[in-house]
């Protein structure tokens, strides 16, 4: 069902069967300027058809992390796949641009992507720095229009995917994970896609019922504190008749049952003394939500006070859903200690097991929220917590301890000569030529480094040793042995090449690969703390080839 | 032209003529699934049309200051105007809320906001924390499905205005101020929003191509380090020959004419020395695009090595383009000591003037880019600095500094009983009923402070004295005698009442009303270091009426 109305709500596209962007905002003028100024001088100049190869990567892995997880290749090819200008951007284009010539404009409304290449790394792979993620190939005007677009499409899918694997990780497998983050996202579209990536990078279900539409993903959701202050009483409640979970008996008055239950609690015996008078209006509001939802009452217990009115008004409720057949499915706490008021709430409910023999009401389901992220759940861990589920937005979705990724697009070779971008800063200058990029296996099954090489030397193979050199400091260098190797880049779009095509697979299947690759890391470098870089390499024949060109193309500096 | 193109861009909508949502994904399942459950729960209460209002405000002015800049008012009228469930929206939530009566999904497929009124601070105001940006007011279920929509449209937008405007504050109103950050921007539509937003709170001009076609912004381009290095030499270039700007001469050869130039630069007295063989390519590069864009040559100069290549390759290209009649537009760096750089360069702009008697060579404009943000900017001009414009990408759009602003929306009454949410921290403590807001301005034409009364309370009158107290600070309150009085919300969906609805204005004008506002803001309030907070106060009879109702519902508490 989700599968389907997702495939419904995209619309199938033009190109060869990929459908459009998800966002039909994505169109061509969706760039810079300058993309299309370039197109001119280069059509001027007669140079727009020229060969070009561009990297994409980026420099840095975020969040002081030392991984990252590639987002946003699907919608790169879904946009490449419908590429066309139409007449009424290209009439925008020439109004924009007055002075250029009819000709050009004419080439514009001609061109899209047939004879374009990319290759790329599957979607939800780790990868690392200088690497690229997609080697795209094509006339260099068409390439220059798509780096924007491209860019804009993988620098923060990349970002949020990674946040979110970040957040998997320090909350351990256990635990659930839900995204609560549209409201905080930057734009709509930046809502929407943090529930897709979220996902994608270890996240069990979203708030967003767009995404959950679009893309399939589980929704979940309950209700808010004005939900709750928007009752003023028990007498709010008008049809109180709840018929029980089997339909064999119904229950003329639930809030009775309610309250009979408040007072049982009351008065059991560990519980006395623990609360005195819950607040009305928010037992109210617990006893409305169940009559609609007996199936799956879950409580935002924070509106009042927790423990002095929350989790008793809430326990009332699930023990008269339990007397009617049905299981209550826990709480939200919102505010506070979250720490403590879990640890509190938790030993309520275990009183609530041992008072009332309800087996299993001890280990009712805990779900926090609150401006929570990677660093208040590691605090959460080493205070100790009851929490079975986290509620993640802000910081999650606006990626607020980085919040941005800096993906790059260069030129890496024109007419089959080779470019570099050089610079005063190393960490900037660009590693030339058209390359391939394998990825090398250890004994243990652990990545050990991952090595670029020109394009025409041969693969690594498995037992040989080879020499992998850091690509701009010299004395860095290790042999290798692999035990296992797997080329990165693969075809997803061929061009007027004859290479296959690779499918794009559905998110529960980059999400599944997600989870596998994160596994398959070895875990020095994917700790929090001070975690070990992984190794990016060139092998020997493209080092002396980088290092060939620099001094080929960089000034000679004179002191004065 | 633009503007027209803008209206074409966007189509008209459904609603009392307002257009649809630029963004084509903002539909009413663009909300938390939470919105849709408490919307059944509200409905089987029989409580669904139980008439709330709702305040949207934030606790906090973002990035240390003290002011925001309210944006997103105009797309949350869109939204509304044209709020419809579709049938296919609505068979999904059937699905994804299965257990729920058939009479709800109907009940949803008849609502439309015909019975909502939404009040608002005119978009592109000064706003402060605690005082509503909006009040909407309608049926409490229908409002609930408004919120999370409304927060994110205003959210971001107030967020990325905001930023713009702190930017426009350093930069100071001589300087150009582009945004160049499409390319990561949080997805596209960040990207859109952010180009928007940013023209609003007073940059000039954008790179992104939609968002000038969609909102009638100006864009700016011209090239990138790429189109630089894919040129070889200057063999590259084919038709050499330019027409004279007033048509009435050719040179056949303006490759050689740029050469002449370049030698009689490297030759004239005072610049002799400052430079030896600059590189070829980037000539073949600048060369090519002067002769596409003979009347807004732009160069970047620091693909190779700015003070010994780019600067003098763009002269002898500009200098040429001179002899031809043309005016070149200017340089711009990208990387490096900008300040250095750009005093650097303008000492070599003004050796040009001199040596060949070209007037005007010296005030060629200086573009600097790289990374800019509030603080480099800021440092920049405390260095001391020739650059004329700066464009600004990641840490504007992404809103680096703080990516998130916190807009809440808040129950404040439900059938005309005031509501208030409690919490153990006061700054979250609501301020509850329906209000009115007003901003009284003292005898130097500043505003003073915003006060907050019961809606039926007297309007604050010119000239007469009156006591403003913080909501919660008992011992904060000052007397003020206005010279001015101006009601913050105006009426911009009125709903089933006879209010006039306030048009939406065009983005120049909310731009120049966001420019006049900020210019009538005292500058202590504005400052980046240490600014003084603006006060916002409540009326005596609001605050008693606050701190009744908060002793009323906040419980007891037992100290064990």
């Amino acid at each position: 069902m989700a599968a389907a109305a997702a495939a419904a709500a995209n619309g199938a596209g033009g190109g060869g069967g990929v459908p459009r962007p998800t966002n039909p905002m994505v169109t061509p003028l969706l760039t810079d300027l300058y993309q299309f100024t370039m197109a001119y001088a280069y059509w001027k100049a007669g140079k727009h058809l020229d060969r070009a190869v561009f990297d994409l990567y980026f420099r840095k892995n975020p969040f002081g992390g030392e991984f990252t997880i590639f987002g946003g290749l699907e919608e790169c090819i879904r946009f490449i796949a419908n590429f066309k200008l139409t007449d009424t951007e290209i009439t925008f284009l020439r109004s924009a641009m007055p002075t250029c010539e009819d000709g050009f404009f004419e080439y514009l409304s001609s061109i899209d992507c047939s004879d374009v290449e990319v290759y790329a790394i599957p979607e939800g792979s780790v990868v690392f720095p200088k690497v690229p993620l997609m080697i795209i190939e094509g006339p260099v005007a068409v390439i220059q229009l798509l780096e924007t677009p491209f860019l804009s499409l993988v620098n923060y899918a990349s970002l949020v995917t990674t946040n979110a694997a970040r957040h998997r990780l320090v909350a351990g497998k256990s635990k659930n994970l839900l995204e609560f983050g549209l409201r905080r996202a930057q734009g709509p579209d930046g809502g929407i896609s943090a529930s897709r990536y979220c996902y994608m990078g270890g996240f069990d279900a979203t708030s967003n019922v767009a995404a959950g539409r679009l893309f399939g993903i589980p929704i979940r959701g309950t209700h808010s504190h004005a939900f709750v202050s928007s009752f003023m009483g028990l007498d709010d409640i008008i049809d109180r008749t709840l018929a029980s979970s089997d339909g064999s008996n119904k229950c003329e008055d639930f809030v009775s049952l309610v309250q009979n239950w408040l007072a049982r609690i009351k008065d059991a015996g560990s519980l006395r003394g623990t609360f005195r008078e819950t607040n009305l209006s928010e037992l109210a509001a617990f006893t409305s939500y169940a009559l609609a939802f007996p199936n799956s009452f879950l409580a935002l217990v924070d509106t009042y006070d927790v423990m002095r009115s929350g989790v008793p008004n809430f326990c009332a409720v699930a023990l008269a859903l339990n007397d009617m057949g049905y299981k209550a499915a826990g709480i939200r706490l919102d505010s506070g200690d979250l720490a403590y008021l879990s640890v509190e709430t938790r030993k309520f409910f275990r009183a609530i097991e041992e008072e009332f023999g309800f087996i299993g009401f001890g280990k009712m389901n805990i779900t926090a929220s609150n401006d929570l992220n990677e660093e208040t759940i590691d605090a959460l861990n080493k205070q100790g917590h009851e929490v079975d589920a986290f509620g993640i937005g802000t910081y999650l979705v606006t990626c607020y301890a980085q919040a941005a990724l800096g993906c790059v697009f260069k030129l890496v070779e024109i007419n089959k000569q080779p470019r570099i971008k050089l610079s005063e800063d190393v960490t900037k200058v660009s590693i030339p030529c058209k390359k391939r990029c394998y990825r090398l296996f250890g004994k243990e099954g652990y990545p050990l480094v991952d090595i670029m090489t020109g394009e025409d030397e041969p693969a690594p193979k498995v037992g040989e040793r080879l020499l992998c050199r850091h690509p701009f400091n010299e004395s860095k260098r290790a042999y290798v042995v692999p035990q296992h190797v797997e080329e990165l880049l693969k075809c997803y779009w061929p061009g007027t090449t004859s290479e296959p095509r690779e499918e794009l697979p559905s998110i529960n299947e980059i999400r599944s690969r997600c989870m596998g690759y994160l596994d398959r890391m070895r875990p020095d470098h994917m700790r929090r703390l001070n975690p070990t870089p992984y190794k990016v390499s060139v092998s020997a024949k493209l080092y002396d080839f980088i290092h060939f060109l620099w001094l080929n193309e960089a000034p000679v500096g004179e002191l004065q």
